[in-house]
């Protein structure tokens, strides 16, 4: 399958719905990466808008390619929010976070007057819990967190970079759930998941996505 | 009434509480510092004990007085907790955090195998809700996390220290829910402000009080 052929078609499909004036949310990761990319080409071509970014890697490739970056803390909501999904099924509740970005998506997404996900083919799937659940935790007490979570049921692995614990954009640590078996109720997992204290958020999405455009291999974009 | 006597007595009787070879949780405020004085005065008599703090300040008291810190990055359990509230009611439901530490007050209580509140008589309310509710949310994004708790009926104030915004051990901020009337659930205001993207915490605290000891104006106190 070509992801990439896909990932850029998605990604200049989603551009082409961004009207001008917009503020608009950036999203985090490869899929994310393309349509910042087109972006930056229709913002060149005199597409007038501003943005935000859900990282700081998203934050300097648009800034880098000329786009006028917005500060958060100055901002009550987004027009339009493009980013992508690990995995997202047909209710388009999606596992999101891959990326290590998943409060400041998530924060953003809700914030956002229409949220748009790109994802190519891949990441269709009929039942969440194949991809690692991301779970942001605060640094303070994280083994006592993390035995908590297990307490619970689950298992998993404290995200690394280069040996050490990987630290998100807010300072936190993120603890990738591993599921046993797929998830038959993401929601009731998400409420049991961020009750616990020192649980900051889970990737875990629901209700966050109004149009979904699904990249496929032969570069043509199907809308749901 | 006399509060100073109260919080002393009802520090000096949780003191009392705590035994030999137990790791102890220390709480944050005035009357949980009383106790912290009171450990300290027993620790010196020969109480062999180590301890975890709930904030910067109580740490360093009890390091300060001798008592053996423990870092929280390595516990996984905590043998007693004592902690005060800022409002408390008969069914051991509490509003915390006053003092800026409910994260860390809740995470620590809620991995300690007993939690003994500690209280003046002034403390005990018939419904929670005249004490504003600290809600600690991350610094991104915070004019729009705290545009949606409004959003959702609650009104309050970002809260100040030396005219900076007042910054958690946890590097968030502190916005102080006013209520304009008494909670008759608070369970379900926990929920809808618990799960608000980018909300990391309230002082809203349930099922986490084992015993209450009530410190009385006259010296006396009193167990629930």
């Amino acid at each position: 399958m070509n992801l990439h052929l896909a990932k850029e078609s998605v990604g200049k499909a989603a551009a082409a719905l961004i009207q001008s004036d917009m503020l608009v949310g950036l999203g985090t990761g490869s899929t994310a990466e393309c349509f910042i990319t087109s972006l930056i080409e229709r913002h060149r071509q005199g597409l007038n808008i501003t943005a935000v970014a859900t990282s700081q890697r998203s934050y300097e490739q648009a800034a880098a390619g000329g786009i006028p970056m917005r500060n958060m803390t100055e901002v009550l909501s987004v027009d339009l929010t493009v980013d992508g999904a690990d995995e997202i099924d047909s209710q388009k509740r999606m596992i999101k976070g891959g990326g290590g970005a998943l409060l400041r998506e998530k924060i953003i997404a809700s914030i956002s007057n229409e949220v748009v996900i790109i994802v190519d083919e891949s990441k269709l799937v009929d039942q969440l819990g194949t991809f690692p659940l991301p779970v942001e935790i605060v640094p303070f007490a994280y083994k006592a967190i993390i035995n908590k979570i297990e307490s619970i049921g689950y298992s998993g692995n404290l995200r690394q970079r280069d040996n050490k614990n990987y630290i998100t954009d807010n300072g936190n640590f993120i603890f990738d759930i591993h599921f046993k078996q797929k998830l038959t109720n993401p929601e009731e997992d998400q409420k049991k998941i961020r009750s616990i204290p020192g649980v900051v958020e889970t990737g875990l999405f629901f209700n966050l996505a109004n149009r979904v455009l699904i990249g496929c291999s032969d570069g043509s974009v199907k809308v749901r």
